[in-house]
């Protein structure tokens, strides 16, 4: 192995590991905690290592939806075969969860406030095939599946309900503090009334 | 009348007029056409005269919401009423239209965009009335009154389709272009599948 290809190797695998450390601090401090100084800390690195690898904030931002795009993709695969077991309400609220919870999320005000990061996050994702119309497509096959296992009613539009479930999510990502934001418990009550509504036999 | 009166009132009388040719402006070509040398042009004024009325842009686009909140409160009050007449799905796409078409929402991006500007307008909004959170009440109050007429079924939980349907428009006011943004017809026919959904004896 040349020198060169174990600097690559090595870059690499730093790089990963500051990505996986971002993540770590996000999820347990939230979006703000996120400077080039506490991810040295979380990382045990020098200070200014990140700014080696990364070339500014946007890289780092988008490599940690990068990372992010498989736990949503299992997150979305978990909905569809959902399908039929547990509750419906259950099934959205845990997948809404899932979402809502993403540190990826977490980014979300601060991507969708600078038009240059927003469409990097936004080539990255739909590059990793989970652009923002995934959301109401998963939704809407797995409202699909719950017809074909008899817990929604036939009459009900699927993409529609699709639609509109992602849209309350997608809101609740990039919706400023004005908005109002329902609790989690609160969340859960709505998509399980949601679900109540659109049940077979009602 | 004093000459410092007059002089106030020719300013309030001018202040008026700009904020109406903005609108105008924007209605027929877009919050992008609105600039000061555009506006200027449309009043028939000099050019640097809207600089004199309204300290910098966030002055006159925060202007211009305030002037759109009767507009929007209309359209709540109008929304209510049509309780039992038309159909669910008609009115609540009436409803959407006259949202999504005012002149403050063509605005929304560029607020949104602008955390000074979003507050000063979230601020002007609940002054008058009409925070982000009067649309989830509005349209629970709408499909409250749907029920009494019996249009809605008895078991739908109206607050949290209100909370759906606001979140719904809201997001396609803030989402960017990455967001799949439904026509015209789409919403129209999205609207009707949800009151189709919810509607009693289903």
């Amino acid at each position: 192995m040349s020198p060169a290809k174990r600097s690559a190797e090595a870059t690499a695998r730093l790089r990963a590991s500051l990505i996986e450390h971002a993540r770590q601090l996000i999820a347990r401090e939230g979006a703000s905690a996120l400077t080039t100084r506490a991810l040295a800390a979380e990382a045990g690195c020098a200070v200014g290592l990140p700014y080696k690898i990364f070339a500014d904030r946007r890289e780092l931002v988008t490599a940690i939806v990068d990372a992010e795009l498989d736990q949503l993709r299992a997150a979305c695969a978990e909905l569809v075969q959902s399908a039929g077991t547990g509750t419906v309400g259950g099934n959205l609220t845990r997948f809404a969860t899932a979402f809502l919870d993403s540190p990826a999320i977490a980014l979300s005000q601060e991507i969708f406030a600078d038009a240059a990061l927003r469409q990097a996050v936004a080539d990255t994702a739909e590059n990793g095939g989970m652009g923002p119309s995934a959301f109401p497509d998963v939704l809407s096959r797995y409202l699909t599946a719950e017809k074909q296992a008899g817990r929604v009613a036939a009459h009900v539009d699927e993409h529609a309900f699709g639609y509109l479930i992602a849209s309350t999510l997608h809101n609740l990502l990039i919706a400023g503090k004005e908005w109002p934001h329902p609790t989690r418990p609160a969340l859960e009550q709505m998509l399980t009334a949601t679900a109540t509504a659109i049940a077979a036999g009602q």
